[in-house]
């Protein structure tokens, strides 16, 4: 029997990897004489270089487009063009809040008959601000925002909340993050694959598909959690 | 009796503000043709105004020195000056931990007979690496990073470990978010001053000598407690 259900936040209740991808083709444009392909994995290498002192989130994303453009310019990139990346970032974090469907009836209706936690990575202010604006905070009993998602982190939730591993589900996109390391904790896990991922969390250790259920989308959850219990 | 103890952890535990204050000054040598005083207000201001969406921390910090140095030098500023000001930030981010005096004896010894808690905010990244590297966290039973030090964040921290405010002591170098709160919700604050204070950590709503103790250093903190304890 579930006493605790818990989401991931980006791509998995609202849309955040399309904003990533937009912004990057708007950088790629910016920076187009040098070629679309090397403008991506310049930034993608410059990402996972950056990933352990920036961790995940717009901030550490608009250093790393920054970065970009001066190694990609040998240094001759102007202020304007940098004030245009700045600009960049400052729209990312005005971007609406979109839910994906079926989030709101499903996160509301499940909350009436369990404790519901939304665990998240990112940038603390990015996070805490989208939460607010999503309207969904209220049907959260606890948000956990933290820099990484493994076994650790996910073993230390669950002890601090003081829950069993059999008596939780947690729900995400992201293999890597989501899925593996509550498999390996014990737990269940529900993959609901948005439209893109991050090449990054891509990469996961492999998982035998019996462990974890996938669905289409969050609106065949409550089905799901009648069968399983 | 005081049950929990908690304590702010830059500049309090160890010197934070003094690497911002030297970034600054590398920064201001760099863009030395517009006056010091001049980059320093620019600065100044582009940190306030950036402080909602960036928050504190690391990487704000160098976003808004990049800002500044465009402003200033109306968009002409070239990719080789970014570029320094990106090798700052890293040099920040990679600047070793020096704890401040007393600090090792006092949390080892305090840790020994009060639950102990870490109360920062800042970048999530930016905090969990200095916490690791400070070698101190074994001696605290829970680390909290918020966005804010606000009464609301402080109740609710309270009443997430249990705790009543008459059984709470916050130990900090901010009269703006570690003592005022704390005063304000009915508990116990000490306010040990740093060298120097970023000027935006000084503002703060008026606050009754009274109902706070101020101490030269940390090394006379358990006197303190055993007097009031």
């Amino acid at each position: 029997m579930f006493e605790v259900i818990a989401f991931d936040a980006d791509d998995t209740l609202w849309h955040n990897e399309s904003i990533f991808t937009m912004t990057q083709i708007k950088f790629s444009e910016m920076l187009s004489s040098h070629g679309q392909e090397v403008v991506d994995q310049t930034l993608f290498a410059t990402q996972i270089k950056n990933l352990q002192h920036f961790g995940y989130g717009i901030k550490g994303f608009i250093l790393s487009m920054i970065e970009t453009a001066i190694e990609l310019t040998d240094g001759e990139v102007r202020g304007h063009e940098i004030q245009q990346i700045l600009d960049f970032g400052r729209e990312m974090l005005a971007a609406p809040i979109e839910l994906l469907p079926h989030v709101r009836e499903v996160v509301e209706e499940l909350s009436q008959k369990y404790s519901l936690l939304l665990i998240t990575k990112g940038d603390l202010i990015d996070q805490e601000t989208k939460i607010a604006r999503s309207g969904l905070a209220e049907f959260f009993d606890a948000v956990e925002i933290v820099s990484d998602k493994t076994t650790e982190v996910y073993s230390k939730i669950l002890k601090r909340h003081k829950i069993k591993p059999s008596h939780f589900m947690m729900i995400g996109n992201s293999m890597r993050s989501d899925i593996v390391p509550i498999v390996q904790i014990g737990a269940q896990a529900v993959h609901v694959p948005y439209l893109s991922t991050w090449e990054h969390e891509q990469d996961h250790p492999p998982v035998d598909a019996e462990h974890y259920t996938e669905l289409k989308h969050l609106g065949l959850l409550p089905q799901l959690i009648k069968k399983k219990g």
